[in-house]
Formats: structure tokens, sequence, C-alpha cells
């Protein structure tokens, strides 16, 4: 992502970059039920996928340890990007913890959202990389999931992620950007923010909102006249 | 709602509240499920109610836009009254966003209660007005609900609401008070508040819950001694 | 328990106990879906274990109210020993409100677990005794429940807990430690917390999670010669 | 309705309906989560509604007991009339039992759906009227709900349904139709279940579904030439 | 129970039973959620309860194999006892199969009430004892439960449940009577049974429901002079 | 599959099958919350997975319509295979319908295991085609799915399916075995059947479980003698 437009989806609430993906037909688009781990919720960055599955004992024995797809993904993972984990919102045990919370901010990954638990929370949120997961857990992983594959198109929080797809987070929650959508998306919300902004004066100053949000042409052509 | 009143409902918390009503018979009182969204749980004030349906792409055509039920209603709401919204506890979307809320400030409203969700929560919480809400979403309203009308009998929360009817919020909850019997009991669970921080005294000084809480005659006696 | 133990438990994170209780085979030890209600989420203890039975008109009749099980538990709780309360799940009424939890500090307990709601949740809180709870809700426990009996086995957020059990919580959750293993386990959470602390350290420091996390003979080789 | 409108609805699968309604942009109209109490579950009529509300002690007595808004719609409903009740999906009461049934079915009623319990479920379904429904429960509706008011736009199922809407149902779930848009979408669910019965019956003889369903020019061309 | 009461409680619909006991204050005595495994839904009997707990891998090697207290339960059950157990809603595993089932029936046991699973669903249904349950699953009770006591006061799918309270379970669900009220409820409940026999004759002949349900003094004279 | 372990599988009960796999260390293979949808529950195969993913509108838009991964596995399947579909226990909306239970019946494959919704359900029973499903939905897969791929390892009903694995289902639920186990498994479940046969042929003699189940050295020394 390049950083003009990372700088603006940085300045772009999440429900106006919603707003906009719906406008253009894009309904099904928000990670839901997540919230963020500690005090910083802004995300922006691309995202790396991995997906896990639920555990059943032999495939844990063959897929659940050592250098397992958790861990290459958190070892690969690129500056900008945001490690997505499809975790079926299962809260039942982690999907990560405090080293590779270390090592995604190593290497300098924009983010975490995962489905499902997170356990050493409190050193997880002190490491300072923004995280949106379901809940804290303090069981490793295998109680409840088998690490599979990652790279692939994935569910996470009812939305399909794909590897690459522009992820964008705040307080209102995570939102997924086909990348060639991006700059559109970006360039209208912050217009928006800007209307809306200025709507919003309005109504601190005591006008009703009808007529005035969204805008008739009178009040458009104030709005125009005041930029 | 007159002045003493909302300061003596003001001074009460919730969980007495709900006490003398249950104590009356009225145990289905409680709008359960929500949390405040920002640091300012306390709400005294009177219900103006707004109610949402379900989505459905051709009654939102008629009338989800514009000058909706939505909008009309923040624009209506009186000083001392709260907004309450049912919104079937659907956590898919938005309710009302920070431009409706400052709205409802700007009109002097008490507070908003909705057992849907919040979008620009951060700026919501902002705002000041305390909100009671089930939860964060980016998506405006249009995803999930239609809004259909206002000052109707509703239910939030699973309770029913009737405009009029008092609401006092606090962070142990949302209860609703029948109008005629708001004095009643904010007199009475202010007199059981004096009477349990006494009785939280003597348990501080080290005294067993038995015999105390509920008091005997005993302690009783002492308890209008000290009075 | 004695100090020694409580001292090295109080150091030990509920993620690192959790961790050796599972590979000793102990999977179903974790009290689920909780969370700490105030700032202080650290509990070392053993259980005092409090039965609630579904509200029934007429067992709450003759068991509910005056010194019911519920505040024999409080009156009876030892110092260092947790409450903790089956209250199947139940978020619509409190299990326990302000005047208890003082009583249970006052007595020297060490934290409250109940999968049900707290009432006075504020003032619970800024009492300062350490709750694990499910929700606030401001109605007396009548409202759901027949407090019943005590000092029995019973089920707490999905897991099963005997009296005398070991609690530890923090804010990853609340594990369950059989009395025999406590000490055991403790050791060797303590003795992964060291060596995690220095995986973190080489994370920190740029190094791959690939032949670190968990250590190959080389980094082992380095973590033993660095102690 | 007419007849002719009501007879080719009876001869149309729901899923064909929904099918058809999707592709008019309506793809919220499915009251979800009902099963058919009884062998007979095709209803086609129009909505007769009718509003339930939480129950609340001092609501239920004032509208719960005598000729309240249950009984007196169940006394108006209409010919080819679909009693549709908002039961806001609770399970723990009935919302109507066998003696409203059979006042129904006496009046001609076409059917009753319902997001809320039955009582006297076996006597219900040996009457014969089709009821769509949640569940079984014993209790009188009184348990969780006041009878509240009727001829409203309600939501049932996660559906809006306005009075005259267009109701049909069968094993497959219940669908809401705009009236004015309940003919063509008749005819066009018919015609493609025209056209579907052909490709089963190619796909019966061997044919792969690849270019078939749907269908590709060369074999819309025989299916033509078939009619 | 003596066989007069038995033989009204066979003749009495569980609805009529759960309106009477409403009538007399208890409106928390229905066991939810459950549905009747076979085709024979009708128990009459008292209470012999069984507890189960969350698995526990430690208490399940001490109390989970062998004559334990599931068996010994099953093995002590006494004609016309009810076996109610307590199995906390929980669907991820059986509670009985039918060598219990089989146990149960040759002991004369009126009938088996679980809030969890049942395995050999089919054969369980072919002995004909009637049994009240969860649903269905493969698994063996260890996966998710240690059984654990008996005879004691449980929570039975939302209700409390007594030994020797009298269960008396239709399709329309399962209902828990004091022991005390069991006659006085019967009686009632069979004479409104016959109230409303006649108030649905007079429904089918084509009268409204308008002053006859509930009957007011005109109809209710009527009723008299008919009977 | 070979026909002798097909035949075998086919006359051993899931429940046994699931005893045996807990035995040997599988307790998470099976797919749960599902439920026939006709009256024949049998199916033994092999699994054919197809994957669905949450709707996206811009990736319905490029692999929802036309010959997708859903169509393209019904006409790949092989005979004895079973299609199994991970739908995210997602209800609100079909996974498929009358012609692709057509298509995977006429190819000769033996079942379809579903986590999602069936339309056109009464059809779909009809031709025959064992189908475990979690509910009935009109609506097209698109309102809630994109058919993505197939082929992979999925969750299925909680469970985690290979292409290949044994899948055997009956009344009391569908169990996932790994290849490798399944003649071991099946014969050791056989096996216990005859033994449970015989311990329920003493049982409805009259004989208590203490001793029989499981058996001690003279029950089993009396089995042995018996065959």
């Amino acid at each position: 992502m390049d950083e003009t437009l990372r700088a603006k989806l940085s300045r772009t609430p999440v429900a106006g970059l919603a707003a906009q993906l719906r406008k253009r037909g894009l309904d099904n688009v928000v990670i839901e039920g997540l919230h963020p781990l500690g005090a910083d919720a802004k995300i922006v960055g691309t995202a790396r996928t991995l997906r896990f599955l639920p555990n059943r004992e032999d495939l844990f024995a063959s897929h659940g340890g050592g250098y397992n797809a958790q861990k290459r993904t958190f070892d690969a993972v690129e500056p900008g990007e945001v490690v997505v984990i499809e975790a079926r919102g299962e809260t039942g045990s982690a999907t990560l913890g405090d080293v590779l919370a270390l090592r995604a901010q190593v290497r300098g990954a924009a983010g975490i959202v995962t489905d499902g638990g997170v356990r050493d929370a409190e050193a997880v949120a002190a490491i300072g990389i923004p995280v949106h997961c379901l809940g804290n857990h303090p069981a490793v992983l295998g109680r409840r999931h088998v690490p599979w594959d990652s790279d692939l198109t994935i569910a996470c929080g009812g939305a399909t992620v794909q590897p690459g797809d522009v992820i964008v987070a705040d307080r209102d929650g995570v939102v997924v950007i086909p990348p060639a959508l991006a700059e559109e998306v970006a360039d209208a919300a912050l217009k928006q923010e800007n209307e809306d902004a200025w709507v919003a004066e309005q109504v601190r100053a005591g006008h009703p909102v009808d007529g005035l949000f969204p805008m008739n042409p009178q009040w458009r052509a104030k709005y125009e006249e005041s930029q």
C-alpha cells in the first residue's frame, strides 16, 4: 500500500469507509463481533491470512506442534501487513500470545485481527501492536484449533478476507476493502467526513437535522460556500 | 418530571430502584444486556420511543432515507427526555451516530438507550450525552433496519417501554419505572440506601451479616437509634 | 495454602498454569466467559463453593430470604478463600452486591468468582476485592435464583470446582488447579515463564520464531548458558 | 387476494418465490427459524398482524386479561388471512392455544405464523389449520408477553410484515411478498419451476449440471423446443 | 404417587397443569427446551434426580468409570419414578444410551428427562420408555460430563427439581409440580379442561371468543346448565 | 472404500464408532448440530469437501454464478463419496437444492452433509439420497455464501474433515474417521455391539447394570461362554 493511501486511510473513520462501500454495493465487508484488546484500536494495512481448523487429535499431532502454519505466518508477515486469523468465533482457547504478537511487531506488521481468543492479553496489550479479537483465554491454541494453512481466502468475523485486501480498524470495528476500491473509497469518505463535520457544527449551533442531514439544496449551497 | 423527583432519582442507584419495584410486583422492568458507551453511565429522564423494523428493501426505499422516523425523533426530543430505541438486539449495524447524538444533546435530552449498535462510537462518547447500547458497529442503520415509527409502546432489551415512562440508568443497567410509581419508589430506595449504608458500616466494622442483613429487631433498634 | 505456594502463584500468569495443566492431561480447568469487574484481576486462593438453583417460587419462599445459603457462605468464608458461585451463566439478576462483597473482604477472602451477575457493581469494584463475573445486573438474586447449598462440588463457567481447589485468576481468565498439583504446576509454569521471557528477548532482538519458539537444541544451549 | 393468484401461489414453492423476490432486489423477506407444527405446512394468504410486548406486570394487569388484543384479532381475522404474530423469538411461553386456533379456522383463516410458542400443540395440529411457530410451550402467553396491538407493521422471525402482505409458507419456510409484486413473482416462479423440472429430468437422465443449470444457449434451445 | 392421582395426571394436559400452577404463584416450573425422543411423549411420575458436572479429567478418572453415579441411579430407580438428569444444556455428548434406558424400563420407571443428549437414539425410542431430551449425540457422556451425585435438588432445563417432585410431560413440555399441590392442581386442571372443551364446542359452532373465552356470566350460566 | 469395509460400517452404529475413536484418543470427530433431512439417515462413504465463504458482493460477482465451485463439486462427486460442505453453521440460506441433490444421487454419491441449509427440502427428501443438514431455508446460497473451493481440509459442524476421510452417519449424528483407522474401528465397534447386545439381553432379563455394564470378570466369563 502506498504511503499516501495509508495516510488517507489513517485519517478516515471505519464508519465512513463502511458507508462508502455500501454506496458501491458492498454491504458485507465488516469483520463483526471483535473488540480492540488495548488502548490503540487503529489499524491500516493489507491482509496476511491464516486459517485454523477445529482441533482433531490426529491432525494436531501432524500439524499442531513445532514450526506450524501459525508460526510460519508470523515469521513471514511483511511491514504494513495485518495478520487476519480465521478462528470460527471460537472463544475456548487463544489463537496467539505475547511472543507472536512481539514477532509481528518486530516484523513491522500493522496489526492483528482474530475472531478467536488471545492469551497473555495484558502483555500483548503492552507490546503496543493493535489487536482486534473476540476475547481473552489462557489456553494454548491446541485446545480448540489446529493451525492449518495461510495465504488463502478466509472467513473472519462473518466477513470474507482475501490476502492483500485492505484492512482498516478503529473502535467502531474492522472493515475489509477490495484493494482496487481503497483509494476511491478513502477519498469519498474523507470528503463526506468534511461535510459531516460541517453538519455537526450547524447541529451544535442549534439547527434541526431536518433538511441539514442529509443536506437539502439550500444547506448544500451554504456548505459549498463555506469551503 | 419535576426537578425534585429528578434530583432524588439522580442520587438513587438503579439496583435500589429495581429492588423497590420488585417489592411492588414489578419484576420485568430492566432493559437488559446493554452497557454504557462512555464514562458517564447515569441517566434520569422520561422515555421518548423510536421503533426500528428489520430492513426490507421495498420499505427502506419508502421509509429509510431522508427525514425519516429516526431523524424526526431526534429533532423532536424534549429536554429531560431519553430516546429509547427498539432495535431487536440486532448488532449488525448502528442505530445512531455522532450527528444525532449531538442533536439530542443540543435539545437537552437526558440520554439515549438502544438495544442496537452505535457508530462513530468514540465521537459519540466524546459528546458526553450518556448512551447505553449493545455494541459498536460502523455500518449505517439501513444495513439491518428501517426506521419506522415513534411514540409507541416498544420493546427494548427485553423490557416494555411506554412513552413517558421514567428511565434511570447507571453502571448496573437501565430500569423502567411507571411514572405514577416513580416518587414512591425513589423515596423507598433512598431510605433503603441509607439503611444499607449503615449496614455496610457495621459489616466494615467486622459484624457478620447474620441478623444484620436483613436487620433483625435488635439491629434495627440500633439503626433507628443511630439516625 | 501455604504462603510460599501463594507467593509463587501470585507471580505466575494463568496462561502459564493452564499450559502446564494441559501438559498433565487437564484440559478442562478454565472457568470461561467471565471478566474482572474492577481494575484488579489477580486472585490466588482456595475455593469455597456456593450453589444457586433456578428461581422456583415455592422454594424461594422456604430458602430464599433471611439468612440463606448465600449469606451463610459469605459469613463463613475463611482468609485466603475464594467464593465460587454456580449461577448457570444466568445474567438476568445479580448473585451478590456490595454488602456481601465487603463481608468477604473483611473476612480476608482472596476474591469472588461467579458465572452470574453483580449488582452495585461500581461499589463492589471500589471495595477492592477482586471479582470475576459474567455481567452487571441491578436485580436481586431472587429474580432468577434460589440460593441453595454450599461446600459441594459445583459447575462454574463450564468448569467443575471442588471445595478446596486452587483458584488463580488474572486478565486472561480463571483456572482451577487440583490442590495436589498446585506446587508442581506453579514451579513448572514459573520455569517456563523464565524461558519465554528469554525467548521474547531474542524475538525483540529480531530473531525469527523458527527454531526458537519452541527452542531447538541450539537455542536451548544458548538459553542454558545464559542462565 | 383473488382466487387466480391464490391458486398460482398454492402451486408455487416458497423457494421459487424467494428466488424471484431476490432477483427483484428483495433479499430480506423470509420469516426465519420457524417450523410447521403439523403435517400441513402450506399457507397462502394475506397478513393480519398482532404484536406482543415483553410481559410487564403493570401493563399485563391493564392489557393482558379478558378480551385482549390477541382475542380481538382472532375474532376479527377474515377468510384467507394469515394471523402473523410478533413474539420476539421468545420461546418461554405460548402465543396461542387450541381455542384460538379453532376460532381462526372457523373464521376461514389461511394459517397462523408466530415467532413464539404454541400450547396445546397436539390439539392445534389436529385442528388442521396450518401453523408455523418457533416451538411448543405449555405456559400461557402472560408468562412472557402482553398482547398489545394489531394491524401494525411488525417484525416476525427477522422479517418485516405489513398488514395485507402476501404470506406463503411451505416446508422450506415462510416468505413475505409485497402485494403489488405477488402476481409477477408467482408467474415468474411458476415459469422457473417449469424450467427447473425440465432441468431435473435432464439431470436424472445423467447430464452434468455444467451448461445445463443454469442453462447455456444450447440447452435453452432444447428446452424451448421441448415446450 | 397413588394410582388415583396418577390416573388423573395421565388425563391432564401439561398446558392445563402449568396454567393452574401459575394461578397459584408458581411460574417457573417448566423444564424448557427439550423434546420427546420417540412417539410417546406422556410421562407421569416422581423425580429421581441425577447430577452431571462438566468433564474434568482428574475427576473423571476417579468418578467417571465403572459403577458410577449414573449407573447406580438407573439401578435404583423405583417403579413410577422419572429419572431427571442435570446436564447443563450441554449437547456435545450423550447422558444415556439404550442399555440404561432399558434398565429404567425394566425397573418400571415412568420416563427419563435430561437436558443433555441421548445416544443410540433409535434404539432408545424403540424401547418405548418415554424420554424427553435436548438432542441426539453419539459420544459417551465422558466427552462432556462426570456423573457426580444423585438424590439432590438439581437444575434441569432451567427449572429446579427436587427428589420426589411430580413430573408430568407431554408434547407441550415437562412440568414440575410440588407434591403437596399435585392433587389440587390436577383437579383444577381437569375441571378447566372440561370448561375449555365446552368453550371449544361453542367456538366450533361459530361463536366469537368475545365473552366466551374467558366466559362472562351469561356464557358461564349456559355452561353450568349444560353440565 | 472397499466393499467389505463399507458393509461393516453400514452395520455399525455411529455411537459405537465414536466410542472406539475416543478410546484411540480421537474425541473431536463428530460433526455436530445437524439432523437427517428425510427418513433415511444412514450414510457410509468418503468425504468430497466443498467450502463456502461469507457472501461478499464483489466476490459473489466473480465466483458465485454460473458453473461455480458448488456445481463443479456435484458434477465431480464419485460413487461412494459424501459431499461435505463447510457453511459455518449459517442457517440464513440454503447450500443446495433438489437439482444438485439429484445430480449427486445420479453420480452415485453416498450422501450429503452440510452445516448450512437446504432448499426444496421436501423434494430433496423425496429423491432419497441421505442428507444431514442444519435446517431448511428457501433462499438461494448467494444470500449468505460465495461457493469458493473444494477438495480442501474444511470445518463442518465443529469437526475438521479432510478429503477422503470416512464419513458415517445415522440418527445419532455424523462421525469422521481417519481412513487408516476405519477398519480397526469398525471391527472393534462391531465386537462391542455384540457384547452390548448380550448385555442388553441380561438387562432385559432383570439383571442390574452393577457388574454387568461394564462387565466384571464373572459376567465376562458368562459372555465368553455364550458365544
